[in-house]
């Protein structure tokens, strides 16, 4: 059973894929590792287990994707079933962290596999877990060289998500050959490899960790490298190894964009504080602190607990803005999406007086924030 | 405390409450009861027994409405906090009724306030739950006495959602004034009061449970009504209180819908079967069976686990037709918005030559059915 081998035909468009014109669909050649011949393994493993204890019966294998990678899940159970024989069960719910366990899932299965993230936290949840972190492919280096133009300092911070952490230690043999002294700082539990960040986590990238005169992001999209910049107030070049390029990070439009949602919730009266049932997200405390704060202002408040924080969802109660606790990114990412002001709880705080405007940083959940 | 009183303004439309023009709502002359006096006197009751252990502290009460209802949930948080001193917390996430309670809220919570529906099943989750089934204060009877034109027949059964149950009393006399004989039968356990009907549940329209010759449904929608026909193979009058007026049913659009939807699965190769983890919606076992069916008709089968099933959602899984386990209506109310057909079991079986087609009746869930 060691080798994965390619079963029934997969339908959709497939971006990231090199394999996607292939009817099937092969994931050792796909861009991103699934680790198949590790979980059939795996797989094996447990099915002997239980076989030892007299019960032969199939063991109950679970599956969750985030959404990008959901489109291989139909694909991976059946090769799953018929090479192992074990049942699948799949996560069909929106899931875009490892803060986002699929704990009902997790509680019916001899075993878990979640895919797309590194480990978060060491509760019970994750004992049955398997984190398949589908490390990326990708040539860093031509995006890295690009990136030694913009890179006048001396000392370089490298930070970047965990699909690409295991080129970090080939990117600073290339800094250094130019002649760069690099800096790999380690970030808190949430972080487990050096380098390492999260969208609700730049704990890698402060100056306490390991000083330097830039940083230098590798991966795609804005919003990592915003909160390294505001996390340690250097500057940061990015390189992106899908497009193959690098650029400063700019991030003035950001500012007015988060400076207008501010200034538009000023006037507010009545605030939603949204709390997250998600395993990973889930700041109560934060949200009774803040609802606090709120009364302290004379203003009201309530607590609004949900799953999935949507607009839709948020049209139902009539408030004059939100304060997010879930997923830091939802405040951010669908900015203008929603029917009124949704703020971090950081946002908040200048709004109540209580944090200069200067003071704007990226909500993070922390190390311990949730104990 | 027992006289509800409106402390904050609430904006938006509100289509069914009489007193939406007035800056306050006024829980008590809403066209729903919301009970709001008993739901006062009920946490003032458990803080009582609280204090009288020594524990002084706020009780956290958890309110959860559907999404009809979720507009009131802002301004009966302030009510109950500023009467009664207790925490309120709300339950954001969509609700389509008693079988979707908030089973993480429940366990925070001291008490928590389920609004809309009457309590469908009697697990240790429920115990905790207060339900407010928010009946409605609409007078039924100029839509009952235009039913009257439309029923010749002499037996009549008398069938309504929890909403307008408390009428049927009311109803009957009506009817028999008119030298009409009325049955109103009692249903299983998941539809506690006689004559009750739900979305998935007809069994107070069987034949068995007391023979008539017409049913008089009494509420809004088609929905209900096509359940009951198909259920009971009976002609079916609806008497909508809201409009005031009453018609006969006819569901041969409906039939030439499903059918349609049937006929578009028939080469469908891969089914994506959905299991719903929502607590009095999760029909593991009944999913494992549709599943091995699948493959003893040479079919490949998925079980797709989730919570709030949308098209969105499905677009993620590449098979050629999904069956729903969970809430019956997702296949028929949101038919034509899926990007595959989206089938209900007895809608699969006759894909799978195992029904005739002139047995199709709605999906239910019963008595039993989930033990």
């Amino acid at each position: 059973m060691k080798t994965p081998i390619c079963l029934s035909p997969c339908s959709g468009g497939n971006a990231e894929d090199p394999s996607a014109d292939d009817p099937y669909i092969d994931f050792t050649k796909a861009s991103y590792d699934f680790e198949v011949t590790q979980i059939l393994d795996k797989i094996e493993q447990i099915q002997t287990q239980k076989n030892q204890t007299g019960d032969f019966s199939p063991i109950l294998v679970g599956l969750q994707f985030p959404e990008g990678l959901k489109k291989h899940a139909v694909e991976l159970s059946f090769l799953i079933e018929n090479i192992t024989g074990a049942s699948v069960l799949i996560s069909a719910d929106p899931c875009f962290g490892a803060c986002d366990l699929d704990a009902a899932l997790i509680s019916k299965t001899d075993v878990m596999f979640h895919f797309g993230h590194a480990q978060l936290e060491h509760t019970d949840l994750e004992k049955k877990v398997c984190f398949i972190e589908t490390r990326s492919k990708v040539d860093v280096n031509p995006a890295i060289l690009s990136a030694l133009a913009l890179l006048p300092e001396k000392k370089i911070g490298l930070v970047t998500t965990v699909q690409h952490v295991h080129q970090l230690e080939n990117v600073k043999s290339i800094l250094e050959d130019a002649g760069k002294t690099v800096v790999i700082a380690r970030g808190d539990s949430r972080t487990p490899y050096p380098g390492q960040v999260l969208g609700c986590n730049f704990s890698a990238a402060r100056p306490s960790k390991g000083d330097c005169d830039v940083y230098l992001f590798i991966g795609s999209g804005r919003f990592h490298p915003i909160g390294v910049a505001l996390s340690s107030k250097k500057r940061v070049v990015c390189a992106d190894p899908f497009f193959s390029e690098a650029f400063e990070l700019d991030f003035r439009k950001f500012l007015m964009q988060r400076s207008a949602v501010i200034g538009n919730s000023m006037d507010a009266e009545t605030f939603g504080i949204i709390v997250s049932t998600k395993n990973g997200q889930c700041r109560e405390k934060l949200a009774q602190r803040l609802k606090e704060k709120a009364n302290a202002h004379g203003k009201q408040a309530v607590i609004l607990r949900m799953d999935l924080v949507t607009p839709d969802q948020m049209l139902n109660f009539p408030v004059g803005a939100f304060v997010n606790t879930a997923c830091p990114r939802l405040a951010i990412d669908d900015s203008g999406r929603y029917p009124v002001p949704v703020l971090t709880p950081q946002e908040f705080e200048i709004v109540l007086g209580e944090r200069d405007w200067e003071d704007l940083i990226l909500d993070e959940i922390l190390e311990g924030e949730r104990e």
